[in-house]
């Protein structure tokens, strides 16, 4: 069956597979002071124009989410978010496992903004009260965000510019960075992201790789006891190679950037097939996850052929539901979509 | 100065250090094994009616609320609350501290609903990702609120009947519950409040108190460990006797409740005062905090004979604010302040 | 019955039971910003010649510690302390249940020495695997020790020394600094301890006051946000005026010293007392902890009379115990016991 | 160059990776929902004769350490350990950092003895001050030790038998587990360790898997909401089927046990090859880790043919290191080291 579940679906890019094999018996030093990891660190740095930089390379996002936040944040300060940000919603409470609060802000479509941010922080310190409450530490944004949308660059610059000022770092959650900064309307580079904030990582799990997020850090004055947390977080790995060397293939002729786009590609044209069908779009996301609120009773006739998420319960005639294409994502796939959409008993959809 | 700012700026009642006094070259063994402690705790479950309950005795709020929650959660469990909850504004993150989320709840004038409460539990278990989201692992509410209102024996008993569907415990914050159980409109007793959740604090620390909580377990298998985890918690008196003390005095001849009521019969004279004057009630609330919005240059005048709290920041031109009465609140005092508002110039403040 | 089983058993000085009498009425702010704690902050300052310090009042030791330590470690790090330290033993995990593990140093008679700091340190940085062990961050240790012993003044500056080259803080636990202080043979001033660590805390809860520990941190910046995370661990009292008073009162005239030098005084005769009957010191305390080796038999006479505490299980013929004196402790206390043990019958004794 | 260092220097078994290559495109739900999870665990609880029994996956060892311990202590336990364990020494204070103390036994040869758990927990019970110290919660033991050598299955009943009467579980760390069992002189099962203990891992990362630990749990009430501890932990693989395919693998026509004697058998070549060459063994270790005491000139012409780890620093004449062979670790390698050990000047050496 056609499935548009997630981007976490499949192995990994055959150019990564096809490195794994080639080295298999290669005997490297472990926990990430092999070769492989040195030179996808420098091919990294060198992409984010960062010479005084660092990155380090974790297995997972939520893994990756709970040890930057651990390591930037002072004891009694919390983590800016959205209301709807991953580490608020799903890591089953991974940041307060490690003592801090995520602080909630006002949130549209996935984003938060400079504004409430600055207000927060202000509100914050005029309050006599501020010793009793959890101090702003960190500000967390995710890019593209869990609804697929895109802060823009003056929104980015913007945010940056506020945490500056209030001399707290700004991570990026870059879980999916590639399908963000691939994105029809991005005017970000990922150089340009890497000088707007303090912390980010590029998601290798949902872009080509079998599993593996790089963490870079702008200045490694930010995360200097980073290893050992890492390893206190069970985050590093045994065989830190395997990280490293998946990033120096994604890294190598520009692959990183080239699968992202196709999967915007295919997004795209998944997009435009359900609006060609007359469908609405519940957010309008410019990235790999493509959102729409479809008539029950279309959900249920898709249901037999395609594999998608319903975005949250069903309601009571229509309901929103997410496809998502990756870096996988064949032609031949998206074709089959629209025939299934092509498909659908018009005058049936047509009375919702 | 008059000042009306909060429940806890004057010592104890003197009942409890005249106690203190004729005891004080006893000796008596430590951290809670003491025979004051274990009377204190004779007649708190005596005045409770739970015969099978336990009494454990700390020192103030924040710890009270930590260890209880601590022991209460699994450690992939949050806390429902109120968003404007004291656990989830005030305590600096102290139940993030130890590993758990608050569950931010909607909040109307401090109080959340039985149905908000079911709504999410239902919620939560229908996502098909519950296993990445913080399980609501016990709800926590507060008698009286932040805002001085009071649950009704009709909503406190849905409450805690969507708690006891669900098999999650309902834990009350009573750092101010003398005030809450002699408010006008209260028709909840100490026993019924017992009877009506699973653990509950009595709050002395604001009610006569020089300082110390008396947590009220009604089965002793819902905290079975708990004296290790006060210590864990530094929540253990080594001089346990001056808690158990204390709390002796206070359920002695009803002291509790007939201070708690004094206190509220203050705090309805001072609301008349101010609503003679023609100022607006803030929120309208039953208990020993009350809450004005008062024009800003009426603020500046009574500043100068008065000290009381702003609630929040200064506005535009009217500000809500806090006055607060307690066990030691005297009728000259109400005296004082009904003069200085009656003294306010009425042409000034009509023109508001 | 006669008793020497804590100093913990009894209320406190009467001087500050006065002075919490005549200041009972008064109306003070909250959390620890009253004239009382600002003029116990002075006097102590001035007592340890420590113009450029600072001193945060907590209620009790465990607490103390805990809030102390999780202030001066960073996240990675963990504390040096003596196998039979206080936070490695009795504190149920309170050091851990911050995240901090506590690295165990060999011990004499309850204190560890410079060198074994210095190749504990030394070791571990030669170890090439050193980020996946926990770095010592601090050293604890207490004056006098769990075992009433204390540090010399070139042992404690050897010490330090020490801490300096590593540059990581020396953290004193001092819950019974005064009678420390007192020992017939130390040759350390309240002014020399302070400046010969960065941190510690004068206890009270066992020195005279009901309850109450004073950390005084030789230089701000060692615990820049101390009191949101006091306010984290539940560590601010409300009504902190409770111990600003205590200590205001014990730094007035010299008491804190007087009351010490006292509890001293009767510990030298009580320990006289048992030599004088042939009786084996276990340990040779010079402080207010007084640790003998008895025949079982002598412990099951004595105990009818005389309440103390066995130091650890019954042993096969001998047993350790401990008698413990403090600052109020009476000359006609002294001889009752001197009778007891007088009256011991000797034959009986002697076969033992 | 030839290397001994580590078990974790390589990639996977072919066999593996071929697995991985052939499932490449394959679409499959997250975080361990998939088909290959499915059929790994029940080819693993099969093998442990465990129909009752459940299986998680995890990448690697300090995450599971952490997250199983964490599962299984209640918030006033410890975890009881032998001094040299892992989860002590090398882990960072990983299970520190999740509020939990390492309760430390003695230890011989990496082993600790059921008679010292046992005195321990009694003499914690008898301690009148036991709420005050860290309740011994579990026991970890590993299987091989740190040291290579293994719990015999007297032994293991022995501590088992003590765990049972406590009633507190047993929890074996396998990281190296089927060296373990393909120890010479090593007298249990799979099955039968899965039968002397309630939970266990079966190590992946160092027995021929890319990366992956299986915890193997006798009965699932023992870890009852593992799962999102898990995702708390940032130890649910977003692609799980990684994990599940690669034990599907290992547990199908015995590979696991397979290359685990591979490993083993060429241990003891290696081993013989020292010994004939009349150097000393430091520790007799039956399994994929030898330690041999060798002068420190031998040490330093050997490293300039061969990769191996020194046993801590280097001593003054003699100082431990450590060979170790894994399922990789082909005759052809040693071969060579056997022709380098020969080749040692042997007057050199026999004058040390």
């Amino acid at each position: 069956m056609l499935s548009f579940n997630s981007d976490y679906m499949r192995g990994a890019h055959p150019l990564i597979l096809e490195r794994l094999l080639h080295t298999n018996r290669e005997q490297t030093p472990g926990y990430g002071t092999d070769p492989y990891t040195e030179s996808a660190k420098q091919r990294i740095l060198e992409a984010c124009q960062l010479p005084q930089g660092n990155v380090f390379f974790m297995v997972g996002g939520t893994q990756t989410n709970t040890t930057v936040i651990d390591g930037l944040l002072a004891k009694h300060e919390g983590v800016l978010a959205a209301e709807s940000s991953h580490i608020n919603v799903h890591e089953t409470g991974a940041i307060e496992a490690t003592g801090h609060k995520v602080l909630v802000l006002p949130t549209r479509e996935g984003k938060i903004s400079a504004t409430d941010i600055e207000l927060y922080i202000k509100n914050f310190y005029q309050d006599d009260t501020y010793e009793h409450m959890v101090a702003p530490g960190m500000v967390y944004i995710s890019y593209p965000t869990e609804l697929g949308t895109i802060y823009s660059k003056t929104e980015l610059e913007a945010i940056y510019k506020v945490c500056r000022t209030a001399e707290i770092p700004l991570y990026i959650d870059g879980a999916r960075l590639g399908y963000g900064l691939a994105a029809e309307n991005s005017d970000l580079t990922l150089a340009e992201i890497a000088h707007l904030c303090d912390v980010f990582y590029i998601g290798g799990t949902k872009v080509g790789a079998l599993f593996g997020e790089a963490v870079v850090v702008s200045r490694s004055s930010l995360l200097p006891y980073f290893r050992p947390l890492m390893k206190q977080h069970g985050a590093l790995l045994a065989k830190g190679r395997l990280l490293g060397l998946q990033f120096d293939v994604l890294f190598t002729e520009h692959l990183y950037e080239r699968i992202s786009e196709h999967a915007i590609h295919m997004a795209m044209r998944l997009k435009q097939a359900f609006l060609r069908q007359g469908f609405s779009l519940y957010i309008d996301s410019p990235s790999n996850q493509q959102f729409f609120l479809l008539p029950n009773d279309v959900i249920k006739h898709l249901s037999t052929q395609v594999s998608f998420e319903l975005w949250g319960a069903l309601q009571e005639t229509h309901t929103p539901v997410r496809f998502v294409t990756d870096w996988s994502t064949t032609e031949e796939e998206i074709e089959a979509l629209e025939k299934c959409l092509e498909g659908l008993n018009v005058a049936e959809v047509s009375t919702k």
